[in-house]
């Protein structure tokens, strides 16, 4: 018994870690994808279009990771919660990969056409999308339900910024229609990315259930549950 | 025992009936949103920005259910893929229902515009998103696996759709400036409505893996899983 014991420790050890590499991984492709499209690089845009396999490829092996634990091991309690967050966790992580290509995507359009203005707000969006996204890991990794509520608070700050992008670039289109289709694209990358954060706050949601048992989702409408937090 | 493998049946009967519920009225909330925009009801938009506290409440309620039935019975093979399916297609409601908002909120900034156009194709796409999603569901309580391959394939429909839809509002902004803002909407809109769709695949590949053991997710990419299909 000690024995079983022991090794499911270890296994659970091994899913947080490739969960901490896919993340890894997902993070690197949004900044790659934002990078490329703010420096123009064609060819590099076209790298992150068709390099989704690795972290495919990682979302199935983790998947399978959690149902043998699930089958193996029986955990209850913390165990398995923190099982059922890592199959949430995993379907958030290959939804961050899939938008690292949609922004791929619309830059491929965007450089096309002559840059519409500097890009300062959306590689800012970006950063602060992939720093909720490593704080939300290492939250799951540690159990650290401060560092999971930083990042729940961090999401205002995404959303207020693709509202300013999305003022600036409704003024260029009105003012001039050559600006009309890159425009439209820069504001479905900010969209993108505004996403990519919410995918973090999923994953911080999780890690808070996952620690304390405490349901933080739905709170402004759910009045069954302790209101204030986020 | 044989009591025990009743009551385990049971719980799961009703796990399914409490998903059904919540997949109805995620479908109603997107078709109660896309008529409402399209018939510019304003009262109907409010109504929809404010009522989404039933789908919250399923949501948690279908997350508790499923954890219990995993740590009280401890469940294998079929029994464990229905359950960890129910937590994947219980997250992918509730962000159809989030969606149903976005699409709210879109109308109300559009209803306050002059109509750029009749809309045909918007509600046409609202229709083979909602009945994507019933039949997703439909395939999961019945562990229909033909029926969850014929919603993948209408994933292409509603891409054509929006690539349609796009093409001819992107001609009206750019012939005439005013219609840029309430257009810029509709393209939002369309846009949710493919998130509805995906959503709607996400379900129903979850379906063919809980029935057959078979991860249909990734085919185009990944070499190890059997291609063809989707």
């Amino acid at each position: 018994m000690e024995r079983v014991v022991r090794h499911f420790q270890e296994e659970l050890e091994t899913l947080k870690e490739r969960l901490l590499a896919m993340g890894g991984l997902a993070e690197e492709r949004v900044r790659e994808a934002v990078r490329a499209l703010a420096e123009r690089e064609t060819e590099h845009i076209e790298a992150i279009l068709t390099g989704d396999e690795p972290i495919n490829d990682l979302h199935i092996e983790i998947d399978a990771r959690c149902f043998k634990l699930l089958a193996l091991h029986q955990p209850m309690a913390a165990d398995l919660r923190t099982i059922v967050a890592a199959v949430k966790i995993n379907t958030d992580l290959e939804r961050v990969g899939d938008l690292a290509v949609n922004i791929a995507e619309a830059g491929k359009r965007y450089v096309q056409h002559p840059p519409v203005k500097p890009l300062i707000d959306i590689p800012r969006m970006g950063d602060i999308a992939q720093l909720m996204l490593r704080d939300a890991l290492d939250a799951f990794v540690r159990g650290d339900v401060a560092l999971a509520e930083a990042v729940l608070a961090e999401d205002d700050r995404l959303d207020a910024l693709k509202t300013q992008i999305f003022r600036e670039l409704l003024t260029f289109m009105l003012q001039d229609a050559t600006t009309i289709e890159p425009a439209l694209d820069l504001i479905l990358v900010s969209r993108h990315l505004e996403r990519i954060g919410d995918h973090a706050t999923n994953v911080a949601e999780d890690v808070i259930f996952m620690v304390s048992a405490r349901d933080v989702r739905h709170q402004q409408v759910s009045e069954s549950f302790d209101p204030g937090g986020r």
